[in-house]
């Protein structure tokens, strides 16, 4: 979705408020995976055989991993290893996340404000529904990648939400903003940690008029991961309408799917105003064109 | 000298105890340079270029470190990485470095039983003489790789030494062991490190009539690394008498070089009884008629 943006808006107006409740400590290192995945996407660097980490990786630091019998299911190629060493070295010195993620960024040209939401440690919980597992609950990348998200889940926790404030950008982004956007993520486990850090649901509620969120759930189905099913176990309609319900407190306008167009109508039903596009952003042209929708959801002005 | 030990003893009758003080915190990573040379060595995986690391490197994550302006002035390579790595993960799952070690010697089919000194905290702190850095400490790997020991070194002490136990089978090992080998190794930044780890050097004593050591300084000079410059340093006598003055107390044989042979009488006054052979491992042949000479100092018992 940033880089949809990226085409109608010049970067140095973009800033990304990421979520860290996918971060993890591995191997002594402190791993940012989606503050990372959005620097490398934009650094044009991204690996794209896997959709994470960098291309042109190898492999040896895992496989001697590997050797000794060590943990192996977080894949962590040589070079994006450098970052997670250059981010844990930081953190040891004193230095917060936001500016570690700064420099990181910079180092890439990444050219947008990207800005974790937290300094303060905060992780994304998952405890599990179904057989043996029932009632445990593991880290989000142990549900993630671990498992392959192939697990049935009783309910989502955010540890350390209570005590996690936002970045020192962060809540003046949402004021100054002319226009936030809710990418197309995982309300539950990509969107809601957000929300989760203290203050920033309430500026989200302050800033609803200027906020349009852009449903990650086409025809009843996920465009990636398992939004889908992760909104349906945890008791929500896996659906535009179950989306609009779940933003309706902090988004203005909805935008759902062509695919969705018959559902527009309950979507407004849930306080909150829809717009109908093309919203798959592998085919080519909609980025551009979903990016407008978003800064000018009821069309150019006159 | 343990590989050359082993052309002349079975490796499961060898035990050796490693200097911890060389280890450091870098990049998040639990580094230990001196049991990882000795477990790369016998594995015949050393770096024949370097002396330190893994053969057949690759050195993408140092690159990522670069670009983002990170510490690169200590070199990790991929593979080697990933023993650090496997290291810190499990120390911080609560493993004691004695077991990690075991796990990666295991790893190599190292053969031997490698043990460091101590589990607990020790590190080897450099003083300057000199210049604007005089009174400046820092650690070991500072000393020796940043400055590349080129910096003139007033004192050197053992932080966490008080509080440093021995690893669970290290004075074990001292009793019962048939012939103690003290390496040509520094004694004072690699041997009296070991010595400071509480109740060692007493062990050592007590077992001096079974300990041999071979001396670092051929001809007045260092066989590598900074020992001479080092010993003058700090108020000793840079040749065979400067060592057999600093292992009197612990070993009853000095092994020294035909280079050194007319200074053996000096050695005998300071209580050591001098050896003199072949001891430049470099030179073919050697290593297996020194490994036999410091086994049976005296000769081949009838």
């Amino acid at each position: 979705m940033i880089a949809a943006l990226l085409q109608v808006v010049p970067a140095d107006r973009v800033t990304a408020i990421a979520n860290v409740g996918d971060d993890l400590e591995l191997h002594g290192l402190h791993i940012s995976p989606d503050l990372d995945t959005i620097t490398y996407t934009l650094a044009g660097e991204i690996n794209p055989e896997t959709g994470w980490g960098l291309r042109g990786e190898s492999w040896q630091a895992m496989e001697s991993v590997r050797r000794y019998g060590g943990i192996d299911w977080f894949g962590l190629g040589d070079r994006d290893i450098g970052t997670h060493l250059y981010r844990t070295q930081r953190m040891a010195e004193g230095a917060q996340l936001t500016n570690v993620t700064a420099e990181i960024a910079t180092a890439w040209t990444v050219g947008i404000r990207l800005l974790p939401v937290t300094d303060d440690r905060l992780r994304t919980m998952v405890t599990l529904a179904e057989g043996d597992d029932a009632g445990r609950e593991i880290s989000f990348q142990e549900y993630f990648v671990q498992r392959r998200h192939d697990v049935a889940v009783r309910s989502v926790r955010f540890e350390g939400a209570d005590k996690a404030y936002p970045g020192p950008e962060v809540l003046a982004a949402v004021e100054n903003a002319d226009r936030i956007v809710i990418a197309p993520s995982n309300p539950a486990v990509s969107i809601d940690p957000v929300l989760a850090v203290r203050g920033v649901r309430q500026h989200l509620e302050a800033a609803r008029h200027r906020s349009v969120a852009v449903s990650p759930i086409v025809a009843g189905a996920a465009l990636k991961g398992p939004a889908a099913r992760l909104m349906e176990e945890l008791g929500h309609e896996p659906s535009v309408v179950g989306v609009a319900r779940w933003y309706a407190p902090i988004a203005a306008t909805l935008v759902i799917d062509e695919a969705d167009a018959d559902l527009a109508e309950s979507v407004a039903a849930e306080g909150i105003q829809p717009v109908v596009t093309r919203t798959i952003m592998s085919q080519p042209g909609v980025a551009a064109s979903l990016a407008r929708v978003v800064l000018e959801p009821n069309g150019p002005q006159p």
